[in-house]
């Protein structure tokens, strides 16, 4: 079974500026799609900012196992259904790989619960992303550490919730560390964050960090089929009890009524 | 130091309906005040949904150390500018009690990133609330397990976040399971959730609630200096970074920009 | 890739008593075995405490992808320097699944670094095993819950380290909870404890505890290489620092000696 | 209440090599007691390796609320009894501080049920230990950082289960980073491991380091009554049930009869 993957991608700084079109000429989504794409096993599509809603209509997320998402300067043009749709399909069972300036990207903390903020320094300065747990599959192949020879540094403290597990650290030539790569479940959906990334280095060329990304699709792939109603809190009536039970003491509900939302 | 804290109410169960307020004539806020100040440590004030800023002022949730929230039918009219505010406060360090039917407040499921949804019977059932971390600060006190007479069933499948603890698991008579307390962590704020305390039955006045409450009220109470500003990403610059550094590779940023939110 | 399977058992029950014979003919290992092998992507052998190094031999042991343990009356009998050497091989990225009284084994406790102790009763009452975490690999095609219409109580407080992840919580007739399906990683070897499984019961013919088992052991196998070493600390000796750095301050150890262990 | 601590120090560096006798002239273990004397809270004792049961009495261990522990090239020479008897008494819930060269010691081994081991190097480098969950209150009044400027290299990969919380991560000059702040729970023992400490630097006369240790006391104790019998599985008569039971199905064990260990 394939892993369908959608890349989203803001797209805005490769049209934009002079610096990051060089690195990325179709696009960041574009070449984070052609190294998912080294895996026979990934079918990888993308989407941007400036499609119709924004290349994420309901009938694309329900053929999407795993969404990355890559965004910096223009999370606030992210219409809210369209985070709210998107939240929704991971809770039903849809993956999720946010992508270095996605830490601030709506959909990161809606899921997240918490500022996701950080410290940040943008000196092309050396990034060491230490595989601190291996033998885990998101870092299959990678040994030690993976190294960025010009990157952005992301500071602690980094403002999310205790993951699941750590994955990778990052070390930074100008003193500071970073939990860059972190694993989550909200629902039925798996989370991967990755701090690699920044638009103006060609840190998606690094075929460390293609392998990183394949890694993580694999692993956040849930074949589990979709959880239509997950956000629902269905009455279970005293007939359908597991064990039989009777009414007893008082009650606000009318006997079938909904519950309250 | 006296621990502050805020018990906010939809007061609406108690002023609508004979079997709730014959339970709580004054509210279920006011018998749970009155039970945490049993605990001469704990200063506890009461607000409610109809008071202007539903009582949760930022001068209000300045002062307050931890705030106990219970809702139920109106969780739509809470407005949006007072979750983000509690929210805020939550992430500088200010200690969240959720209680029973909170599960679907807003400020819950906006601090939890899930649907929260769950499954549920109203049968005046035997609910257990067994103590699986007794030695936990939360649990201090209680014994093995706590036992409602009557309870509103909440079943598992439970859809939060993996706790950083759990503390209490229920059984309930017909059948079901549910994790009654859970531990979290959101910026400098801890979050407990706890099940119990459906409002026809007289669970708020039962001694080992109250116990709970105050154990867990002492234990949410974050002592440290409110973090303001927890939800900004500063930039750190060249110049003060902490280990001597250059400018290299490009740059999408003018020297102490500000970064993109 | 198959996944390779060894299944151990104490396999003395079985021998001695009528009650187990009849349920277990040849042993609860065959069973367990034998449903495995349903997945023609797992290659299931056995190892009885009987047998020579109870049949888990370092050869054996490093052609195992994931080791699967029942014993109950004789952990006492296991051979310390063979629990040495399976603990090694998880730590290298072996599966381990526990179930049942194996929560009392010496291999379960030297990896929990816990007591493992549960309260019991043998009533042979209802349990129902609820899938908490419905989309965990682990509870594919389980369903809402697994029911046991005979089975072995198991109790909390249940001495085990929080969880990674909590898969299945269990409800008994009697009025007890049991966390029956938790995760946990142990060096690069990943470990489900599954609670269901006493020997007076046709448990390990159920269908649906059949395939938790291969879904567990599915889950288990880490196809990462063993991780030879991962017990040594090694020198990283100045001259192959990362970053180029010079000796300052007073030193201990000679240069290139080993380390204390 | 008073926090009771017993500082337990291998004690041979500081009486056979000059270098550290110079940094710690009455022992690692004179120094921090010392230090945490400062906190009038906090009464502190100390025990070496050389005393009669490694200073470690049954007696001294149940008037111990927090053990810290300093250990390096003899830790096999702690006697396995006096380990078994340290982590009975975590399980019943005396808390746990191991420092630094610690983390080969048998008791924290024992505890994690992992190797413990890591990557080393002895160069005075400068190690920045950065505050991660800067408001817990381990991190109490030690700001963003605590600079090292001669520490010896711990890196990752640090073979330790996935902490409960990660409280601080650590920076060193040649590249790498570490997890040097890690918070478990085993029973009802909390337990902290720090990374800072090498003997030959003069890192526990750092007021900041200082501070941490004392934070940590007060974090790890328990107020809880010791657990007695916390490794013990009682069975649970069907006749005490919390819910009227009767007997069923097949057994092993006759009435009354203990279980199997």
């Amino acid at each position: 079974m394939a892993t369908r993957v959608t890349v989203w991608n803001e797209f805005l700084h490769e049209r934009e500026n002079a610096v990051v079109r060089d690195v990325y000429p179709d696009g960041i989504h574009a070449t984070i799609a052609a190294a998912l794409r080294q895996d026979s096993g990934i079918e990888a599509g993308t989407a941007t900012l400036d499609q119709p809603e924004h290349g994420l209509s309901a009938d694309t997320l329900s053929r999407t196992d795993v969404l990355v998402w890559w965004g910096h300067k223009a999370h606030g043009r992210v219409e809210d259904s369209v985070v709210e749709r998107v939240a929704q399909r991971v809770w039903e069972g849809m993956g999720l790989i946010v992508l270095h300036s996605g830490h601030f990207s709506k959909i990161f903390k809606r899921l997240m619960g918490t500022p996701c903020s950080l410290r940040w320094r943008e000196a092309g300065e050396r990034e060491r992303v230490w595989a601190i747990n291996p033998s885990h599959p998101i870092a299959h192949g990678i040994g030690e550490a993976l190294v960025l020879e010009n990157s952005e540094m992301y500071g602690e403290p980094f403002l999310v919730p205790e993951p699941l597990e750590t994955v990778f650290v990052s070390w930074y030539q100008g003193g500071e560390v970073f939990r860059s790569g972190l694993t989550y479940q909200r629902g039925a959906g798996r989370i991967f964050y990755f701090g690699a990334g920044h638009e103006t280095y060609p840190i998606y060329h690094d075929k460390d960090v293609q392998q990183v990304l394949r890694n993580a699709v694999r692993w956040a792939h849930n074949p589990a089929p979709a959880w239509v109603g997950v956000e629902q809190a269905p009455n279970r009536p005293i007939g359908k009890a597991p064990e039989p039970i009777e009414q007893r003491g008082g009650s606000l509900h009318a006997a079938g009524e909904a519950g309250f939302k």
